[in-house]
């Protein structure tokens, strides 16, 4: 029995960023650049009282991704770390996720800020942002945490997942 | 041109609840029920530094949901609501989030508190979480917002997506 998992498509997100060098590494990082996500048409009944969320969370595929790594050195550090405990996009399942605001939805248009993915991707989910659920504002974040000081805003992605 | 994404289980997830009816509906309401992860053994190298990490956000397959709706009636409401604005399992790509508590990593077992997912799920990704990331407490969340008074720790699930 295969334990495979298929999903097709939502919606591809049209954004800003034409390869993946050279993007923002997260949305905090992405400076409010601004996407457009094309629904299915024929989803667009799911979106019925979205309108009323600030914020997205966005699971997408990172479809450029051609092989996984178990160790990668992020970003963010000089070090090697296990994928798991990283956000790089060369994980065993090339999925990401992404915390974006809405700015209007027109149709099967959806029209969102802080992206961090690049022009084209699919997306898999939409689920609206809930402070109550989605927020941790005690967690303690290992070896990300002695990084915190750096402006994430200022670094950009470059070719070493491609 | 086939449009499908297909992934593999990176593992499996062990909870206390054995049916989709009488679950908790969100990690929040989990009362910290105990869960383990059993990794893919071949994926351990991908575990390295994650244990400095007090939170894990996993990405999830309801393997349990059969069809998918566009319009649900979901737990913290009696009136319909898009499908993309609820957290609702019957999505067109079954997906599930939580944000679960790190206990300990023994080998290929991951030791979480916090599930609120069924016995047996299928697990696609773990990914840290970093406040600086995934917090946003200023984020807007429309007809959930009025529901927020309610204790969803003494919310179960039932019957209506199985």
């Amino acid at each position: 029995m295969s334990s495979e998992i298929s999903y097709q498509p939502i919606g591809y997100i049209q954004t800003p960023f034409m390869t993946i060098s050279d993007m923002p590494i997260q949305p905090s990082g992405a400076n409010c650049a601004e996407g457009i996500i094309e629904l299915n048409p024929d989803l667009v009944p799911g979106l019925l009282d979205l309108e009323g969320f600030s914020h997205l969370i966005l699971i997408y595929h990172f479809h450029l991704i051609k092989e996984h790594k178990l160790s990668v050195i992020p970003f963010m550090d000089d070090q090697p770390h296990g994928i798991f405990a990283t956000r790089a996009p060369s994980r065993p399942n090339a999925i990401g996720i992404s915390i974006v605001e809405l700015r209007k939805i027109e149709n099967n248009f959806i029209h969102i800020s802080g992206v961090d993915m690049v022009n084209g991707t699919p997306l898999l989910d939409i689920k609206p942002f809930f402070t109550k659920y989605d927020n941790r504002t005690d967690a303690k974040a290992g070896w990300l945490e002695e990084k915190s000081h750096i402006n994430i805003a200022k670094i950009k992605s470059d070719n070493r997942f491609e």
